[in-house]
Formats: structure tokens, C-alpha cells, sequence
């Protein structure tokens, strides 16, 4: 690990170096419990995703709590997460080139490996490496249900990619995955809700069709924490890879609620302190963007709604500061960061508080895990 | 190191697993000798700024080719390059807090260490741990030049910093630090001019002020890839900061060039392959924003104009392709970041390509060193 620590366990939560990457464990909790209480009774099962978190200890208690296993975006982050001992492992992502391939078979030897496909190539690709290792992998196709990202469109590509599947014995059909990407931050519950509507619909469909054709349709996955209730109530879908749901964000904070929406809390802080106090409506501050990714807007100061971090340089956040508020050298503030997924990534460690005493320090094993 | 690794020296660069951190060595040395050339016969020296490679290598190959040392954000960066034999690192940041403190004084007993103040507060707090550890540091005072930043403002304020430290024997004064960030990005040769400018002649009646004090001003430090020929003929500085020159980015790019600026090359790319491929006008890359940090806007596709990078995921990159362009599945792409300083911070590695080989991989070692 780094040279770097912010904190070690039982040391008090005062006493942590800054900038340091904070969670709450009861918040953390409590989320983690919400999502259990908003799937139980009904037939949708968690896969949740890691790269929000990169973190094996956290993966281990979604699993421990229910999840059927984790969703990542990367074999690299597979790796991680199969080696820590999860035992299903869903790549939601198309994998291309030989040694990338190569790995992915490799890990399908130790846990239930799945990986998304949108072309013809991505499945012949995967059953000459099935074949070479002598492995069996859960392929979905990947149907763009409103996301304009991967993804083939709803219909008959899609039912012709699940045929192919088929035809490869070590290839297992697993079903699609439909996840809509920019619904989950659609501002109101209203666009929310017709999104998913228009993307349930189009899942349904190319559901009937595949299995139209005498392919069974096991699983159909998706949604994110924004939408989540929308997909399982949807009748269509049968599995949510929430990921965000654990920490939350500011950006996330920003969509506006419906009243049957789950109330998540902000578990995830940057911890950071004000290093320049030289004007009376400024303050600068210890955290910049190399310590909370700015890609989806400023963070926010925790309780102090009378200051807004306005501006962000690779070391240093500037803070707008009301004239005659009690701000001073060496304080210390907490930031909600603006998006939680690339601000954990900036991290080697997730400093872990219980009121005021660090509990546990948990290595981020898959930051930087791109490849 | 990271179980993932995109390349090994003596690798074919076709080989070179995707996303990577790319630096064309050759591009790169063009541009450190670029940056002698620059400065030879000016009485002003480099000290190259490390927030932008965070690489001992590369630290190394600046200091042997005549910059007096580097200057870095944070401690804890500091602690990574005296480690790696860096015998002069100047802390370009105001530091608060016992521990970074304590961790810079025993830095001072290795090598010669410079931090900034702005607050008599800063220097208090220097002043109390230096005689703890019967160590010496140089002090810069922050001025704000321009960069409405840190820093105390020009005149009197920074002159009554420099007398207090004067006060302490184991500080001494060693200038002032007067670096205008945001004028590195203006994009017209003009603007940058006007900014400059007027941050020379704060700093120079800055000067003068403490010198009529009876306080010798040794450094006038400051600059970056922008500004820093302003500098140089600026009569004041002494010192230039600069530090993306090495690489270039395409927020750098975006500058418009006075006839006489120097010509830095594109050296650091981002090596991603298209993963999907499903519309005639879309691709999807491998690289996102974990990839390449989006803070100053999207990347560039090297040498491909007619690829436009529009929208950057976690982990996938959105191209917009012209109808019938040649772009396939598992095609490979040379991206340039928008911003280098934050990419690199998102790599454990930087694979060193001349030609069709790799020569080195390089460790970046400071990569998350935030405290």
C-alpha cells in the first residue's frame, strides 16, 4: 500500500489526515439495509455493482446481506473481486483482444463468470477462448434500451446475437442486460419513470421474440440506483445492479424524489481542511479534483449550506464564503462528492468511522483496475 | 504494483494492452530539451512542477538536464521524489496540520525543502517544528498575483510575512512564490500577456518593498507551460514552474500560439480500443473518465480529425463517427487527455514507447499522494 495513510483503526476521527475518503458506517449500513427492504417479497434479485465502491470488503457484505454476487466493468476488476472470494461475477461490459479474453476464461475457472456481448465477433471471440480453456461463461446480450451507448437495438439483433450464443456449447445464454445509463439522472421522477417505461417495453419485446425463437430468457439486468424501483416493478426485469446506493452523491442528491423513493443517505465524505484564509469571502481548501472527481459537478460541503465550493484545481478547492462566517486556518470540513464512482477511485484506502473512532481502514483493491 | 499490466519493456506497442498511459519518448525529449533551450542564457532556472508526472524517472531526467530540482503540491509527494534522490523539492502549497508538518521537517533533514505561507499562522507553525527538529526550511511568501488563489496580497501584507519569518532563525526567506494559474489558459497570446504583466509588476513593487525592509529577496518564483517565456523576460521572475510541457495536453493545445512560443509536442496518449460498435455514427472506447480525467473537457483522437470524442462514462468513451469511416470493432486509438496533470494521476504506470517498441515502464510512484 501507499506511504500515504490518512488513519488507522481505533484512531479518532478528529485525528485523520486530510484529504482523506470517509464512511460513515451507519449511513453505509442503513443503505445497505434499504436496498434489502426494497427488493424483499418481490422476485428481483441485487447484483450489485462495484465500481462504485473497488472495494472486496464491501462486495463481501452486499453478498453476505443477499446480493447473488457483483457486477464490474473491467477483468481486471473481476480479478480483484473473484480473488477476495465472490463468487459471481458479471463484466457489464463488451471485452475485446486476446489477453483480456484470455484472463476472463482464466477466472471462469474459479467463479461464475458473466460478460455482455453486442456483436457477432464479441460471441466468437468468447467461444474460441471457452474452447481453448475448456471454461463454461454466462454471455447476455446487451440491448441499448435508451442509453445511445453499447448495445445492440431492441428486436431481432438482439434475438439473432442469442441465437449465436446458443450455438457455442461452452457459451451459456444468460439472458440481456438492458441497463439505461442516462435515465438514472434524469432530474424528474415523471422522465424518470418514461424511461424506463420505453425501456422495460423494449426489453419485453426482444424478450418475447428470443424466446419466440425456443431460447429461454433467464435474467433480464439492469437499472442503477436512480431508477431502480422503476425496473422492479416493471415485471420485465429480474435483477439490479445498483452501485451508487451504498454512498450516494451529489449528484444523485440532485434528482428530485419521488415520495416512494428510497431515502439513501450520504455515507461518503472527503475529508479535507482549509489550508488559505486570506480573504473574508474565500477559503481554499485541502481537496481539489485530484481529490474528488469534478465530472459531474462540484462537491458539497456536509452542513455548511452557507458555503459553496465553487471551483476546483488539481490540489486546492476554492470555497465561496459568506463575509462573517466562522471559517478558519486548519478547520476541517466534510465534502459530498459531486460523483462517488471516480472520486473512490482516487483512493488506495476508505477510512471507515463509527462516531467519533475510525473503525476500519479498507484497501480500495481495484483503484486504477482498467485494463 | 498492480496485478494489471498493460505492457512490459521490449514489447511490440501493438501489444500494449488498452486503456494505457503512453509517453512517446522521443516527443518527450524534444520537449525537456525545448525547455533548456528556452531558458539558456536567461538568468531564470527551472524547477520542474512533479504534480504534472508524479515519476521519479522522469524527476530524475529533469534535475540531469539542468532544472535545480522540482516543486510538488504535497507533502506526502515530497516524501516519493527525496525518496527517489531529489536533492532541492520546493512544496508549492500552505501546509496545516501537526502530522504533514512533523513529515516536512524530517523531509528537511534529506534534502532541501521549500513550502509556501500566507498566514502568519504558517509560519508560526513552521517556525515551532523546524525548532523541534533542529531542521532548516526555505519560506516562500504566497502573493496573489492574479490567481485569486492562495496567497496574501502584493504589497505591505506579503512584506510583513517575510519580516516575521526573518524573525526565526531555522526559517529562512527564500522569495516569493507568485504564480497565476488561471493565466496559463487564457486562450489569447494577449490575455496571457495583460495577466502577466501585471502579476510582474505586483511582484516586483512586492520585492521592492521587503528589500526596502532590509530583506533580500532571492526567488521570484512561479510560471507554467503558458505563461512561463512571459516570465522569463518578465525582468522579475528567476524561476519558472512549469511543468506539463513535458507532455502537453489538449487543454494546452487549445491555446493560441504567439509567433513566438515554443512549440511543445503532443508526448502523452491515452492507447484505448473501440469495444462496441453497434451505429454506423457511434463507437465505444474503452477509456472513459477513469481513463482520462474529463475536468478540462474531452480528449482528443490522435490524428483521427474526423473522430470526435463527445462523452465520457466511468469506463466507457462515446466517439461520434462520420458515416463510413474506417472504425472497427477492437481498432485501436491514441487519445489526448484534455487535462495531463489528473490522468496521470489515475495510472500506476506510464509505458514508454519509442518507435514500435516499449522501452521502459515507468512507476508513478506520488500516484495518489494526497496528504
Amino acid at each position: 500500500m501507499s506511504p500515504w495513510k490518512a488513519a488507522n483503526p481505533l484512531d479518532l476521527v478528529c485525528s485523520i489526515d486530510t484529504p482523506a475518503l470517509v464512511l460513515d458506517l451507519n449511513a453505509f449500513e442503513r443503505n445497505m439495509q434499504r436496498m434489502v427492504d426494497a427488493l424483499k417479497g418481490h422476485a428481483v434479485r441485487l447484483r450489485a455493482h462495484s465500481k462504485s465502491h473497488k472495494c472486496p470488503e464491501i462486495a463481501r457484505r452486499q453478498v453476505a446481506l443477499g446480493a447473488v454476487g457483483i457486477c464490474c466493468q473491467k477483468v481486471s476488476e473481476a480479478a480483484v473481486f473473484v480473488d477476495a472470494g465472490i463468487a459471481d461475477v458479471l463484466v457489464t461490459n463488451q471485452i475485446v483482444g486476446a489477453p483480456k479474453l484470455r484472463h476472463l476464461a482464466d477466472l471462469a475457472r474459479r467463479a461464475r463468470i458473466g460478460v455482455l456481448v453486442d456483436d457477432a465477433q464479441h460471441v466468437e471471440a468468447l467461444a474460441e477462448v471457452a474452447s481453448a480453456q475448456m471454461v463454461t461463461v454466462d454471455v447476455y446480450v446487451e440491448v441499448d434500451v435508451g442509453g445511445r451507448r453499447c448495445g445492440v437495438m431492441p428486436g431481432p439483433d438482439a434475438a439473432g446475437l442469442a441465437r449465436r450464443i446458443t450455438d457455442h456449447p461452452l457459451l451459456r445464454f444468460a439472458g440481456l442486460q438492458c441497463y439505461h445509463g442516462p435515465a438514472q439522472h434524469k432530474r424528474s421522477p415523471a422522465e424518470r419513470s418514461q424511461e424506463i417505461v420505453l425501456a422495460s417495453e423494449a426489453a419485453r419485446q426482444t424478450r418475447a421474440l428470443i424466446e419466440a425463437d425456443g431460447i429461454q430468457v433467464e435474467r433480464i439486468t439492469g437499472a442503477g440506483t436512480g431508477t431502480f424501483l422503476l425496473e422492479r416493478d416493471s415485471g420485465v426485469f429480474n435483477e439490479i445492479q445498483a452501485g451508487s446506493y451504498i454512498f450516494m452523491d451529489r449528484d444523485y442528491c440532485d434528482n428530485e424524489r419521488a415520495p416512494q423513493d428510497v431515502q439513501f443517505e450520504n455515507s461518503l465524505f472527503i475529508r479535507t481542511a482549509v489550508l488559505s484564509r486570506t480573504q473574508p469571502t474565500r477559503a481554499v481548501l485541502d481537496a481539489g479534483l485530484k481529490a474528488s472527481s469534478v465530472d459531474s459537478g462540484m462537491p458539497l460541503v456536509w452542513r455548511r449550506p452557507e458555503l459553496s465550493y465553487v471551483k476546483a484545481a488539481d490540489d486546492h478547492g476554492i470555497l465561496e464564503v459568506p463575509e462573517g462566517a466562522s471559517l478558519a486556518l486548519g478547520d476541517v470540513l466534510m465534502l459530498v462528492p459531486g460523483h462517488c464512482d471516480p472520486t473512490v477511485n482516487l483512493y488506495d484506502e476508505i477510512v471507515c468511522i463509527r462516531g467519533a473512532q475510525v473503525e476500519a481502514v479498507w484497501p480500495i483493491s481495484a483503484r486504477g483496475a482498467l485494463i
